[in-house]
């Protein structure tokens, strides 16, 4: 008994050894020098102070601080003061760009009884700042164009192109009419641009309760979701053409940049466009008649939710001052040891919609904290290899104008400098959510291993795998067909389409870049009203700031990790991978698309539509499209082939290099991603560079991956889809190029 | 080109000869033998009369005619006066059965506020009947029992097992509450009866306007759909375990038969059940508080639906007259010429909750039409080979209590001379729909192939099969995953649950069955509510009857071919060919039963559902439970193997029988269905014979195929399983057995 015991216990004692949790392998970084890392990201963690976060979110949410605002400039300049004192080498960046804010919004319904919208967010008992109404910018969407327009009104749903084939099967044209849309099933702008693209003269967008509102929990103050005035202010400039000023695409907003005539800017709006709330959408749509929409179309107000056209008939007047305003990117520095020009940065929005509680201050609180954090460690004498930069842009929430400005006035140095760029916006409790470049998902996963979960005694990795797998198996009862993909330990990066300050760095300038957050928990229909403020977020966003602290460590080792490696922790094994992966869903999109138009070609001329229609109702059959051809996907079977050989060859050459050869392979590594650019940019876009990941042309923020071949496919343009096979093939083929070059 | 078209010319004659519509093949019938029967049903349709159905239907539905009622024997005597003005055989059979009708019902929100719900369906403008407030039953759940209750309310979603599973998750326990669901997802008597497994005293339910309300379409009598104060009346009675009066289980309720006692009825509810409508379910609903329900479970009431329990405290008490009612049921029957003693049965029955124009008269003057035409053949010197009779039963509503008696009563001449029972039942505008013995889909698909759609120039059948292609490429893009199963050119028959009169033949004695009706365009709410009326079907059900002729063009056709045809027109193959299919169901359900526990167990192991909940909220982690073992399927796979050849074997020989051999082949089919029957049924519930069909325990109407083994894998009883497939295997070759006997 006694000797089993021994060896048991030598056995244990070798096995934990073996598998200590305390020395994982650390991507970029040799044993010893893991261990210190390990050692300094203890230290970090130890100054990350809750109450930092509250205090400055208390601070900067006080007052609405909307770019052009005297609260946003006082923001900025408070944000630098903080930078500052911590040592880092701190400047505003100013820039000059178009904001135009309403004059008159009118939303009448005319017909068959009169109505006039109310178009306010009234305060509520028990939020301090929801009666600033003098401060507050009104419920809008910026960058619709001016305009004074009455017709019939057509319900659309979401309002994306799939909505209108619907409409157009029921005989609805929405030419010379007005459009509502629901919120939801894309980015806002999509809907006035594609209701403009089939003749509609104008554009309201609602918030319907089933998706944002009392259907989904008690509505504030009495709990988090939506009430029935609140309203979802943003932009509708066309931000899948390009983001940024819309005077000056492609490059900064200096005060002297050569500007485009307003009427020459191709992403303000063709139609008038306007948000409302649910309680001012109701009259409206309760009195539409016409064909009942279908069954996905149904909100969640008591009403049969008709399709019209009219007899609601609506006048809408929009008209905004087209001003000029300044825009303030708070830069903050610490220069490299070893590689000053090589930049790791870090960056968060400062500007709201109104008191931005939420979006963006629970992560640029954070981000702060993350900051000061590591500006402690440079007060005991470490100093990053790196440099470190953060920055706290403006303009985000009308096109990411902050980030876009800079990054377009930048554009040669962070071509030549830039590593990465760490991207957060709002944050909130629980679960991990992490997108970005595929090289980095290794370096992503270790540091979720490595960052412990607030609410339970595990890692946020192995609660972001504990809910991704109850999640799916309560949903389906068939976790085997819904779990995500997993790579044995590998997170599985979502890939990076539009709608927070990341865009400019990854799609426009090739830099390797991620967006982090936590959320899933915090719940709630603040969104860019009036009610996302300081009580709001402190009752349901992340009353601890836990997660806000969750995040600084998530974020802060990101840095700190990119910034200290001896070999810059990327990977190239993760990109072919899903390289490959993108490859089969292409194949697979295509054939399903060219099955699809068979099976209805043969259904079209069988006069099934026709038949299987009830007569007594409208309904127009769909008609016969071309065939779709079989595409040639070999060129980028074979590219992808080759990347996979020659990404699994540098990596290993890469993690074996000597001392001498490492600054070498960061050179590579940093430069890696931009050879994935082509300077013409996509098919219709040429500001997006990048051919892997772009925002979709119809979906707006949702990405559309490889979408030079993707969109063509979807948009059934089979020329179109041969040539991007082609073309993106040799990206690909020039990315194995540069990476066999780099690692002989 | 004048040579070309003459052979072009030549060729198509040739073609259109071979392929002339007007000598399809017909089963059970020599050519010569098919071309008669062909200008007999031509006779048929041209008696045919849209004027006839719309006059009776205004005759019978002009007053409440409930079981029990004096309009109900009023038409009982009137549907039968007209068989025998047609020179059928005619008599009306009398049962005395229990049937409760309501003497008190209260339903009051006694916290946190007060509100007593009105439970009154009002009379509507331009509805005739709406307003015969002293014949109508009121809102009420038949055999219910008697109760006074006051608790916490608790919502349970649709009320099945699954949703207590959820329930149970977010910590909420019915034990003493009263438990609110929603109709559907089950048949209603699921309901009370799941809610008092679970410890629950009271259960109230409620029409959704999300099911069954303004978010389907406009409500009553602005359109077809059930408005605010609109509730559904339905019975309770355990069906599941057996229909027909509760007090006479498997013998007839004859006036002297053997009666148990009220409180011995075991398919009398455990505790108290109300139906009502949304406007009354309203204030109870906004006023629960407890975890936020989950999305699939919230209707579209203007509220956030909320579990409970409490603080809504509800009074629900209900008390009834427990009289004995006398049904009637009319048998009207045409003797056959050659095979007397086999009976082809049709029937539908006569009885409503309240008016009932559309359930059931809709089907019955359909029926009652054919019935006319068929005898106006006689008129003409045909007869029938085979006996034709048709019921108008009586009390199908209370629990199928008229045919079930009647069935009962009737066993063994049933058992000797049944060779078929063809019910229908409502019938509105739309499409073929038709369910039953699988022996039977050649019949009625050829049936369908010859009878024109009223709406389109093409048959039912075709106008069914372009309905469920376009149904299906339209709603989710993929026909080929998603189209119905046609094998060939055969309409593939649903299986046979329960909800009407066919199951005391099909699922208690072993007749072969179908259930015949049209619908998918009718559309509306008026299902078991005083607005089932005349004026409500002639706006929105079949204005024009024309598809209450094309229903009896349908059902008179199986009728005239199934009595006329040389040999009776079953088919083996196609139930060998729906066996199989059960089979690759089940081992499938087995498979995916096993892995879902091994999934799940281990998640509970690794400890993923705590990990992965808010600590905010109330959780209850599911627990392990036993694995599931593999099961033996052998003995049914050979029993299908068997199948499927002596299937195939027979068909051939019942086909090329010479005329001496025929009059064994029908023996053999009219008894053939009574092989698949057990005689001490199936667990749990006795009544239910029938190995292959069976309405579901947990389900109610819906139907479990193969219930023995599918239901005990479906709850996870292993030993059962293997034991019923073994039983069931057993069946099957006892089936082989019979057929092989037959063939030689």
């Amino acid at each position: 008994m006694r000797r089993t015991m021994i060896v048991l216990a030598v056995f244990l004692a070798t096995t934990l050894l073996a598998q200590s949790p305390a020395d994982p392998p650390m991507l970029g970084f040799s044993a010893a020098d893991a261990a210190k890392e390990r050692a300094l990201e203890a230290q970090f963690d130890s100054s990350l102070k809750r109450d930092d976060l509250r205090d400055w979110m208390k601070r900067l949410s006080a007052r609405p601080h909307h770019l052009g605002s005297a609260y946003d400039h006082d923001n900025a300049l408070f944000i630098a003061s903080l930078f500052k004192s911590w040592g880092y080498d701190t400047n505003i960046e100013e820039f000059s760009v178009l904001f135009p804010t309403p004059k008159k919004r009118v939303v009448e319904l005319i017909a068959p009884e009169h109505f006039t919208a109310k178009l306010v967010e009234p305060p509520v008992p028990g939020d301090a700042t929801s009666g600033q109404q003098s401060e507050q910018l009104p419920v809008y969407n910026a960058y619709s164009i001016d305009g004074d327009v009455t017709g019939d009104l057509v319900y659309a749903n979401y309002g994306i192109p799939a909505d209108y084939e619907i409409l157009e099967r029921n005989g609805v044209d929405v030419k010379g009419k007005i459009v509502i849309t629901r919120y939801g099933g894309s980015w806002r702008g999509i809907k006035p641009k594609v209701a403009a693209e089939h003749g509609a003269i104008g554009c309201i967008i609602y918030s319907d309760p089933k998706d944002d509102g009392y259907a989904q929990g008690d509505v504030y103050p009495k709990g988090a979701y939506r009430n029935e005035n609140g309203a979802q202010r943003g932009s509708v400039m066309d931000m899948p053409v390009h983001p940024g000023d819309p005077l000056t695409p492609g490059v900064g907003a200096t005060k002297d940049a050569k500007r485009i005539d307003r009427k020459d800017a191709e992403v303000i709006t063709k139609i008038p466009v306007l948000p409302i709330s649910y309680s001012d959408a109701l009259p409206l749509l309760r009195a539409l008649g016409g064909p009942v929409a279908p069954s996905e179309w149904r909100g969640a107000l008591p009403i049969t939710y008709h399709m019209g056209p009219g007899p609601s008939r609506v006048h809408l007047a929009l008209e905004f001052n087209w001003n000029m305003v300044p825009a303030y990117d708070v830069i903050a520095r610490m220069t490299g040891s070893q590689y000053p020009d090589e930049w790791i940065m870090r960056g968060n929005h400062h500007d709201a919609w109104v008191n931005g509680a939420s979006d963006p201050l629970s992560g640029q609180v954070a981000q702060l904290e993350e900051a000061k954090a590591i500006a402690e460690l440079a007060k005991t004498g470490w100093r990053p290899k790196r440099t470190i930069q953060f920055a706290a842009w403006d303009g985000e929430e009308e096109g990411l104008i902050g980030s876009t400005e800079w990054a377009e006035t930048h554009a040669d140095e962070l071509r030549s400098k830039g590593v990465v760029y760490i991207n957060s916006d709002t944050n909130s409790r629980g679960f991990l959510d992490a997108a970005g470049s595929h090289t980095l998902e290794k370096l992503v996963t270790q540091v979720a291993r490595d960052v412990p979960d607030p609410e339970r005694n595990i890692s946020v990795l192995a609660r972001l795998r504990a809910h991704e797998a109850t999640r799916q198996s309560t949903r389906d009862g068939n976790a085997e067909m819904r779990r995500e993909p997993h790579d044995g330990d590998l997170i599985r990066l979502d890939a990076l389409g539009s709608g927070s300050d990341y865009t400019p760095f990854l799609q426009h300038t090739g830099v390797a870049a991620l967006n982090i957050g936590y959320g899933g928990e915090g719940g709630g229909g603040s969104y860019h009203s009036v009610y996302d403020s300081f009580d709001h977020f402190t009752r349901f966003g992340d009353p601890t700031f836990d997660y806000g602290i969750a995040q600084a460590k998530t974020t802060g080792r990101l840095v700190l990790r990119l910034a200290n490696a001896d070999v810059l922790p990327f990977e190239l094994k993760t990109f072919a991978d899903t390289m490959s992966r993108y490859l089969d869903e292409l194949t697979k999109l295509a054939e399903t698309t060219r099955r699809e138009i068979d099976e209805r070609n043969r259904l079209v001329r069988e006069h099934a539509y026709e038949n299987a229609a009830d007569p007594t109702k409208p309904f127009v059959a769909p008609k016969a499209e071309p065939p779709a051809p079989y595409l040639n996907f070999a060129p980028l079977q074979n590219a992808i082939a080759h990347l996979k050989k020659s990404a699994q060859e540098f990596d290993r050459a890469a993690a074996a290099a000597p001392a001498d050869r490492q600054a070498g392979f960061d050179r590579a590594l940093m430069h890696i991603e931009q050879s994935l650019l082509l300077p013409n940019g996509l098919p219709r876009r040429p500001w997006f560079r990048h051919q892997i990941y772009a925002p979709g042309f119809y979906t707006g923020y949702g990405v559309k991956t490889v979408p030079g071949v993707r969109e063509a496919i979807e948009q059934k343009q089979w020329s179109d889809a041969n040539a991007q096979i082609e073309s993106v093939s040799k990206v690909i083929e020039g990315y194995v190029a540069e990476v066999e070059k780099a690692t002989r």
